[in-house]
């Protein structure tokens, strides 16, 4: 005991106590001295001891027999073993397990054919990373602006074609989807105040609702024809809404593959700046464009210099290497990379290097030039077989890039029973209500046609195609007899 | 104009009259038809077409002038070219821009010698890595509970060593900066209720107390002595504020070097349960020990399986390849593995791929031992000459192992206007502010010695030394004179 410690005596003696306990010295079970008895072998007062004896009986340590004497509680620590009960502490899951029907043709993944991936250079230009002199750099911690050497190179990029200003700067990401949370959190983190809602089409990439809401924004959903955005039904959105945020796909959007044409970019440019609404322009397919020219970005168009720009390497490359980057004004940039730190210090260096070199060496540049032709065999491929399978009545966008479109089905068919029916054959897709901003979408499907084989598309189709005339004659057979049951 | 659609005439006017604004068609200044005269040109009423000018001039793209007529306003988007005003739109900045003295020595960074990282098996490696069969795998998009060999290595580990248990999962993260920041969303996030405190070291790593703040929790600082936690202080914490969460770091914490005896850690896994904190491990430093034996996980330790234990390749290998992992009960790691998704979908592969040859080769263990040889060097280095060089009065911490040690000044000297002086002379430090939970730590600094050779580890402290001499001794002299400056 320590008479001259701030801590009281008979915390002192408690706490020595619980640690001989906890140690082992004293068994559960065993009985302690009477107060008096050990008050008298420490040289202190009886209160004290009491005192001490109560503490522990508080806490469950000691259980006091009255005439017998105070013992160590059997279950010292009942709350030891006791398990967290994480389904009422954490928020629910938002995902049931996934299905696990056996599928032989998915037009579900928004990802690139992995056959194609061009190996032979990736492992050459890989080994010329790893034995060239940054090695070492690469290694060790580096900046949340990302590696140097990968930063500049896309800087110049953008600032040679005209997409980056001199007020501008970039910040390399794991991907647009890193890009899009820092984003998110940015513009509706804590105390942002009243303005809270981001506009975004509806249907849209389900990630990018999901991560704004997550972040307390209120989605607010654009609705769209063929050719994307209508800017008559945006500006209402904007007059009604005055929306913080306006986050545009503009090339080849996820999930019905529209692009915004030449006038409309403009129209939609002038209307984010006349409502005071950040324009995020998610940029990720415009180079998987398989008929037609280039249209300029959002970011070209807009002469205030205030939008921001989203790219990844991630669709045009390799999904699995991490690397995409924010085009942006200097102060949103400085935000960005506090942000980014605290998420994860940084992005990998390794595959920043490795898919500098895939850049400048022209690699990827013959890598899309491939795609391209690969790409748009299996547009005119998975068009063609829309055509020719699916119902009458059926609807389906026809982009000219990219790696998705979009069906809406005739009713009274639902993709929900209709994506059971084909699951059981071998067949999946994302049903519309995944790509929900605001509408349910619940006879549509997205159709991602970038990660299957033209043959496999013709048959995947002829399967979907059977599946649908027979849910819609289950339909007309079903609806007479039993009419409750084919409202389901 | 199409009269059978929904838009109606009038928009649909508006709209055309935008369009040619817009494409240039129509100049600004040019004066438009009078309403009688285009109603007349495209057989429309008159009233349709006034509701078009009014939508127009409503939108600032008309000007209709008394007795004159409409004209396409001079500047027809002033906004567009107006600058967003950034700096109040969006929270400031946290940090200035950092101060750029010529450093030399820098005991700033806790991070290890880029001279001693093993390059040539890290290419070998790496090289085996690419030319491997999975290299296409790797590639493709991937799952967000990390690269599936990797997962499984690193299960069998912790099962096999006893700190993982059945009813544990595993996800990999961006190193442990990004497993703090999916914890404190998943635990502090939107609608979490009352219970928002989080428990910490105090001083601790300033990215943790960030990364807690930011997601909204109370950050509670906990005292520490010598050894670390004391658990009689915890209690009182814990007693006071019952925080939702206690993160601790274990061993040779970031910045005291402190490192929990085993019954500390008994006490301080039974005060968790006790009084219900989920206990957050952060054990990154463990294996950097120079001095005696290991000491057990506090997830080894906790019964009740209910702790959360994040490990990192980090500080071990390479800072630079982004890569740790949590292991903690099922629900929490379903949960992680759904916010990583929408965080940034899923760590990068090829770096993943890599630091598992690493591990399993054996490559892994032969550089720890270097490290820790390293290491044990730096250590008696960097305590012999803080007792050598630093002003009596001064007190530090003696770790065992990791990376910094802490410094405490005798009074009245303050670190920061040392470390004003020590940068003049190309040394410096982080100051004690900076590892602030609660506390100012206004007269100590971190000292890290992980990335400087002992011969900079003598000259920086010589220096530094010197410094905290000079600047006592202008308290001294300044004292007596200017009372006040010298408290300042």
């Amino acid at each position: 005991m320590d008479h001259h410690a701030e801590t009281p005596i008979y915390k002192q003696l408690a706490d020595g106590i619980r640690s001989m306990v906890d140690s082992g010295a004293i068994q559960s079970g065993e009985k302690l001295p009477a107060t008096r008895e050990l008050a008298g072998h420490l040289g202190l007062n009886r209160t004290t001891v009491s005192a001490a004896y109560a503490v522990l009986e508080q806490s469950g340590i000691l259980e006091g027999h009255v005439g017998r004497g105070s013992f160590i509680a059997k279950i010292t620590r009942p709350q030891r073993t006791e398990r967290t009960d994480w389904e009422s502490l954490l928020p629910p899951l938002e995902s049931a397990a996934p299905p696990t029907p056996k599928i032989q043709i998915s037009f579900a993944n928004s990802r690139p054919a992995q056959d194609a991936f061009p190996l032979a250079s990736f492992r050459r230009l890989t080994k010329d990373v790893v034995d060239g002199p940054d090695a070492a750099q690469i290694l060790q911690l580096g900046s949340p602006h990302g590696h140097p050497p990968l930063r500049r190179y896309l800087i110049e990029q953008a600032v040679a074609s005209g997409i980056a200003r001199s007020s501008d700067d970039l910040i390399i990401t794991n991907g647009c989807q890193q890009a899009l949370d820092l984003l998110a959190r940015l513009f509706f983190g804590e105390n942002r105040g009243a303005a809270n809602g981001v506009a975004m089409e509806d249907p849209v990439y389900h990630g990018l609702v999901r991560v704004f809401a997550r972040a307390g924004a209120n989605v607010i959903g654009i609705p769209m024809d063929a050719e994307g955005i209508d800017p008559a039904l945006l500006e209402e959105v904007l007059q009604q809404y005055r929306p913080r945020l306006l986050v545009v796909t503009p090339s080849f959007q996820n999930p019905t593959g529209a692009t915004l044409s030449l006038e409309r970019r403009k129209r939609i440019v002038g209307l984010a700046q006349r409502y005071g609404a950040v324009l995020v322009e998610n940029d990720i397919y415009s180079e998987l464009r398989y008929q037609g020219g280039p249209v300029p970005t959002l970011k070209e168009l807009d002469e205030s210099g205030n939008s921001i720009l989203l790219r990844s390497y991630s669709k045009v490359s390799f999904p699995g290497l991490r690397v995409g980057w924010v085009i942006a004004p200097q102060p949103v940039i400085a935000r960005l990379a506090e942000a980014k730190q605290l998420s994860d210090l940084h992005s990998d260096q390794l595959s920043q290097a490795v898919l500098l070199r895939f850049a400048e060496s022209g690699e990827l540049t013959r890598h899309l030039e491939r795609t391209r032709v690969a790409g748009a065999e299996k547009l005119s491929c998975v068009l063609e077989a829309c055509a020719r399978f699916l119902p009458e009545g059926s609807r389906f966008t026809r982009p000219s890039g990219g790696m998705s479109l979009w069906v809406e089905m005739p009713a009274p068919l639902l993709t929900e029973s209709l994506l059971r029916r084909a699951t059981q054959r071998g067949v999946d897709f994302l049903p519309g209500h995944y790509f929900s901003a605001r509408r349910p979408h619940a006879r549509a499907f997205r159709l991602s046609f970038g990660g299957v084989s033209p043959a496999e598309i013709v048959q995947g189709l002829k399967i979907l195609g059977e599946a649908a005339c027979a849910e819609l004659a289950s339909f007309a057979t079903a609806a007479p007899l039993e009419p409750v049951a084919a409202l389901v």
